[in-house]
């Protein structure tokens, strides 16, 4: 069975009943699971993680969708992160026997759906990007609600499905498809905050070093250490080893070692396989030999 | 949910009806999933690998072992691999959320279920065993079904289940709990197969190697190269990595290297966990990290 990950965020992170209604209407369409959700207040958003088939996770998030469109009010929306929604982001990750493809088919179906169903504006992002200068979420949400109006007068900002003119009610909506994220963090024996920010920049592409690695210095106050904490965002293309192993070349240069990492919240079983392979030299292993593979397949 | 793996020995491995038949019993228990079966012409027996809850699992494999007693006449049966009953051995596996004393009750369940129902004398082995002398099966099974009524005289080898008499047509079956095996080979360098014999001994237990692991100089003709081929028989004690790494050590006295490794057959997702946190060097991750552990999580 195919699994799909689906990670929506929505513009209410104060009133719990709200958020409530939104997990339920979502955890109504058997077969889909809610695995987590999480408000914060100062944000004043939510964001709800849910996996399910290619075959339901459509309709799952979209009852999500229906709820927040008649409970949320953008007129009345105050938060510190940027936003421009009562729905603001959708994007549909692969798990498991799934392709990036696929994920944007599912990305156009549920944007197609919102703009004729629920009459919200959506523009597809990252991997469902239409246009070039989409691509980048932080593009598409310049302006902010307070700000979309006047920007959707603009050709350039016509959405891809549902209504050119402005909701007043619920804003836009970006719909995309994207490679799982994983937080990945390595830590280094010093308390010099410098050596892990220079490691951090060799390590990211931006720095001369790997692609689909977001990497920044952060000190562990607690521990008397530094670490470089990553952002993974293509595990397929740059697999965790890779990342690891480097943090340990460009360490010896400051005379420090690595002690330690951590994964923070969930990974998929895919991104460990992959490093392992490397690890213990495998050849030719396949992903159905690991046992509970064979266990969910259907 | 939890998962345990049951894997039963049937001493019939030329009439298909026949093994077909044992695994529709078995398929027959809802939630119970035959993963594989194998028969062996030469050695007259087949090998069946079914997954289930611990709730589920042993009405599962019953039902297979009914048909089996009905079907399979001991009294007739030839074949090269050692045996001494129409069901031979029955092991049960931990895999995820069981525990081995779980599994050793799971043994006594079925054993008695066995005796009872079935009128069949069993051994409890390995972990499961009561007795000191029985928990190697091959002590249990020494002279076979041809010298089992003799055997079964002596106190030494009354069954821990069922009646102290002989049964002709079934004769008698090993029960048990184990560590699920997993084969791993190193691959080296070289064609020289007393290297790889040499580098084997030292790792396994009885050379003064690692606990929990056998291992075998084996020649990969096609290839020209030789390797180190192991069961890793408790891989919490003794995780893969360990042995890879002893096996690159002692290979530097030889000049040779590691080149690749394999897993043949199924492998836990544990099993690969414990070898990706150590050369990551991960701190307190947990396993329902992992997305698709706390997908099938109920």
């Amino acid at each position: 069975m195919s699994i799909v990950q689906c990670v929506p965020n929505f513009s209410e992170g104060r009133n719990q009943e709200v958020i409530q209604k939104i997990v339920e209407g979502i955890q109504s369409v058997p077969g889909v699971r809610v695995l987590d959700y999480s408000s914060d207040k100062d944000h004043n958003r939510s964001v709800v993680t849910l996996v399910g088939s290619k075959e339901v996770i459509v309709e799952g998030v979209f009852a999500g969708i229906k709820v927040a469109t008649e409970l949320i009010d953008m007129t009345k929306h105050q938060g510190e992160h940027p936003r421009m929604g009562a729905t603001d982001v959708v994007p549909f990750i692969p798990i498991k026997d799934v392709t990036m493809d696929e994920c944007v088919e599912l990305a156009n179906k549920l944007g197609k759906k919102m703009g004729e169903e629920l009459g919200i504006p959506v523009y597809l992002y990252e991997k469902a990007a239409t246009q070039n200068h989409r691509t980048n979420l932080a593009n598409i949400r310049k302006g902010e609600y307070e700000g979309l109006a006047k920007k959707m007068e603009d050709p350039k900002w016509y959405p891809d499905y549902g209504p050119k003119e402005f909701n007043r009610k619920s804003g836009a909506t970006a719909v995309g498809a994207r490679m799982p994220l994983v937080a990945f963090n390595v830590n280094l024996n010093t308390s010099d905050l410098t050596i892990a920010e220079k490691i951090a920049k060799n390590v990211r592409l931006s720095g001369g070093g790997l692609h689909s690695v977001k990497a920044m210095g952060v000190e562990l106050k607690e521990r008397g250490i530094v670490q470089v904490s990553m952002n993974m965002v293509d595990y397929k293309k740059t697999p965790l080893y890779r990342a690891v192993e480097l943090i340990k070349i460009e360490a010896q240069r400051y005379g420090v070692s690595v002690v330690g990492s951590e994964i923070i919240g969930l990974v998929p079983m895919d991104a460990l396989v992959e490093s392992i392979e490397y690890y213990l030299g495998l050849e030719d292993f396949r992903k159905d030999q690991i046992l509970e593979n064979r266990l969910y397949q259907e």
